[in-house]
């Protein structure tokens, strides 16, 4: 659990750490703010596992302190395309109400978890990757969710209850994906490391048609450089 | 998932059952207000594993119509004695602080997995155990952690966003151990089939002295009624 010699007394944080490229900005993004970054990633039935060893490869080329994998299976309460077998929707175009690659509560679950480890850590600052782009379509990617969990966890924690509550960074919220793409190339991220497809093909190759497919090229395109990612499975 | 015949026009609500007492008539209660009740136990690393085939005897005996078992590995997360290995403390006498049984952010992580289950399953209505006595000691059984937990997860869920947030249930909040005894005893639920040590020994037989077995015991007294798990496992 110790960080690397030079990390000595840097302040301990838990990042969400998915596989995906937000994610893995904010993982970089907390390692340039000198927290020691545990990264945290649940595997909470998704299908798109590809994503979970994009997330060790982002983890250790970042140089995160330590990587925690844990599991809990999402997918047997059902209600989501993104967990269920069958097709993932090619959402193009503009998006009406909530994807049906939404998972029940997700989020909820995802920083419950890395509130429990950043306690169990003493680590006072949680990282997560929402985005401006996504909480038009995922309630619990908005700004006001973000707060009031983090006040829930203010008032439901050994944390908050002796006077240092958990903090949420989602310093993604206010960003669109083309500064995205911007703020992680600053930072030294190789994007070809991580995933963002839905519905992967066996060998990793992205759809190009799905909802995320669909954000990270956007991304990439509003930041005027090439994917890494499209460059190695071109069509 | 379908609810029994006689029930085909009840709400579903999920109810997080763990096997102790308290949750056992928390599920009554939702039985008798009619809800077609699914009940959640989560086996997060709890070191009292007896507790988790009470939680299936209590779902049987008290008719829910489904019972849910899920698992999330908290003790790997550390920061626990009710998930380490070793001695639990025998907290007697009055408590300060909180208590080392503790579980970090764990009411967070149960709550936000039944609004996960509730959610997908069309359930409205979300019901857990804590209660009046053990808030002094745990910050995550205090009313105001379980307001604020009902007010994210209005902000961050479809049902929320779609103007049908989830309705969190602490109907044992405001009650004493010794009420929670009494509830339970008009409401049917047999009390020999529920467990609370938090160090049983092989057999199952509770230590008498850790602080749920405290509890119990005080519950018991203050109702005037013999415990019949006392009975069961007489010393």
């Amino acid at each position: 659990m110790s960080g690397n010699e030079h990390k000595r007394d840097a302040a301990r944080a838990v990042v969400l750490l998915s596989g995906g490229m937000d994610s893995a900005v904010v993982l970089a993004t907390a390692i340039r703010d000198r927290f020691e970054a545990h990264a945290l990633t649940v595997r909470y039935g998704q299908r798109h596992a590809v994503e979970l060893s994009a997330a060790r490869a982002v983890a250790a080329a970042l140089g995160a302190s330590e990587h925690v994998e844990i599991d809990v299976d999402l997918a047997r309460f059902g209600g989501s395309a993104l967990t269920a077998p069958g097709e993932i929707p090619r959402d193009v175009g503009p998006r009406h109400g909530i994807p049906s690659t939404y998972v029940p509560a997700r989020n909820a679950v995802l920083l419950a978890l890395g509130a429990s480890l950043a306690e169990a850590l003493g680590a006072r600052d949680l990282f997560v990757g929402v985005s401006a782009v996504d909480y038009s379509g995922y309630p619990d990617c908005r700004p006001e969710f973000i707060r009031a969990f983090e006040e829930a966890l203010r008032l439901g924690t050994r944390a908050g209850a002796t006077g240092a509550p958990l903090r949420l960074h989602a310093p993604l919220l206010a960003m669109s994906k083309a500064d995205t793409v911007r703020a992680g190339l600053e930072l030294g991220v190789d994007f070809g490391l991580t995933r963002s497809c839905y519905n992967p093909d066996e060998s990793g190759a992205p759809c190009h048609a799905c909802d995320a497919c669909r954000l990270r090229a956007l991304g990439f395109e509003g930041a005027g450089v090439p994917d890494p990612l499209a460059r190695r499975y071109q069509r």
